[in-house]
């Protein structure tokens, strides 16, 4: 039985930026980046409109093809609500086909904002779990799809159960001393292109040495900074990318031969560099300015938040 | 320069059993367990004179290929010391070829008694990292060994330095509301035999399971013991020693099924089963006195103990 929800409501959700995989932790490990999106839903007597300002303006199709409205569909749906009509406002910070999770925040954004329309209608919202699920659903993996939900830092994971695919993810207090800067890029990527480049079948001894650092990263993102450089070393995808994507694994190298923690961020190519000094290395600013990237420092993001009315982003 | 100490000098060592690869961790994770092996050294006027009670009396070689004796020599090598003779007592607790770590405890006794003799010349001991890499060098991996070295629970990684291999490690915490079962079967394995039994390739999609896993783990072990069964998933080596090791396969299906997360210890054939419950379940009791299997509850040990003189184990 569906709730059709009244014509004037409005709803917010405010969901951040997240780089994924952090070296060594494929598909797993998540880390939510101070930079926001913002949806702004409002329910109309029919029809749709979508509003883009900011990163994809002119560029992301503005109907139901928007990856923003699927998500609220599949919210509306999976909370048993319907709308007549609704106007989506989406003012982006998040730069898209970097791989700062952009495609997540908009379904984890969409669900979200979901639930703060049917909270007016006194209606069950989706839980954290739920969220989890629904928007990992979108990519196939939980990794910024958790970190967007959870905020800070998550391992995620993916249990199958039949032919039901559960997805989870467990947060992680990222230690105060990890300092986080993004580069990115002008260039553009695709997962889905991507991840072609990544070979069926790897090492035993390969599978070991990312399991060792995965496992090595949790302790150095909670505990041990110090412990950073080994933590995030990969065998796993980086090095299957740098082809497609030369001049993020020069920045890597560049990076890493400073003695910062650089990863690619979730397919690159994007970097991010995890570091205990307040400052990257001149070296590492002077590569940045001569090949594109602009740097910016940030801290752990928030879980996305929701609220009813337009509210405005802090 | 060595140095050769004088005759009549005896140190002590204690140390402690440990479980390797918990589920996901493949060479990597480690877990010290309650259960210790000790060594008394006595340096003595010529010869080598070997004597073993307990676990492997009877079995071992009393001459310098005795594990302990070959770890004795390269500690003495290490800290360039040397003696005339000496004699090697072992009281064994640490059962010997069912996945228990008695070889790393074997080696990082034998290493570390030598920091008990050195102290009484004035001479400096080898440090934590020193244990962890000499005594990894014997076996390749440094799961067990840095499990004995540093006690608790441990993340342990290789790095290759040109053709030089580092071993290192670091501890992690595990919750109090972790209870440690060990079920210890009469079968006798080795590490050497059942590696074999491991594919040289492994597909991405299993290596991605498996360091999701690893990484959980960690979090797991220290901080939701409420994940435990999802974070001892395993698909790179479990699944491939059961045939080797039918009851202790079926051994592990049977806590599973009754909620506890069991594992390997190690290559096996013991299991380990990490709880949050104060007892295993009848069922699983039953199973493991119909099958042969002697089920200790053990509690996080203690890394490597040293002194001078001849100590009585507590």
């Amino acid at each position: 039985m569906t709730h059709a929800l009244p014509v004037g409501l409005t709803a917010t959700s405010v969901v951040a930026a997240s780089s994924a995989n952090l070296g060594p932790g494929f598909d797993s490990l998540g880390l939510a980046l101070s930079l926001y999106d913002e949806i702004v839903v409002e329910t109309t007597e029919t029809g749709l409109t979508v509003e883009v300002e900011g990163e994809g303006a002119g560029q992301v199709p503005l109907d139901a093809s928007h990856l923003v409205v699927r998500a609220i569909d599949r919210g509306l749906q999976a909370t048993g609500v319907s709308v007549a009509g609704m106007t989506v406002r989406c003012r982006n910070d998040i730069p898209h086909s970097r791989g700062l999770g952009s495609s997540a925040a908009a379904v984890v954004g969409g669900l979200a904002v979901v639930n703060g329309l049917v909270a007016q209608a006194g209606l069950t919202a989706l839980t954290e779990q739920q969220l989890i699920q629904l928007s990992s659903e979108f990519e196939g993996h939980p990794d910024n799809a958790s970190a967007a939900v959870l905020g800070g830092g998550v391992v995620s994971w993916t249990e199958k159960d039949g032919s039901a695919t559960r997805y989870a993810a467990a947060p992680i207090r990222v230690h105060p001393d990890v300092r986080l800067f993004s580069a990115v890029p002008q260039q553009r990527s695709s997962t889905a292109e991507t991840r072609v480049l990544l070979p069926d079948t790897v090492s035993h001894t390969d599978a070991r040495f990312n399991l060792s650092r995965a496992a090595l990263l949790v302790v150095a993102l909670t505990e041990r900074p110090d412990l950073l450089m080994a933590a995030t070393e990969d065998v796993l995808h980086q090095p299957q990318r740098a082809a497609a994507m030369p001049a993020s694994a020069e920045y890597l190298r560049v990076l890493r031969r400073c003695g910062i923690a650089a990863v690619l961020s979730g397919a690159g190519p994007a970097v991010l560099a995890l570091s205990t000094t307040p400052e990257l290395p001149a070296e590492a600013l002077e590569f940045a300015t001569a090949n594109g990237f602009t740097v910016s420092e940030m801290v752990v993001g928030n879980g996305v938040r929701w609220t009813s009315g337009v509210a405005v982003r802090s």
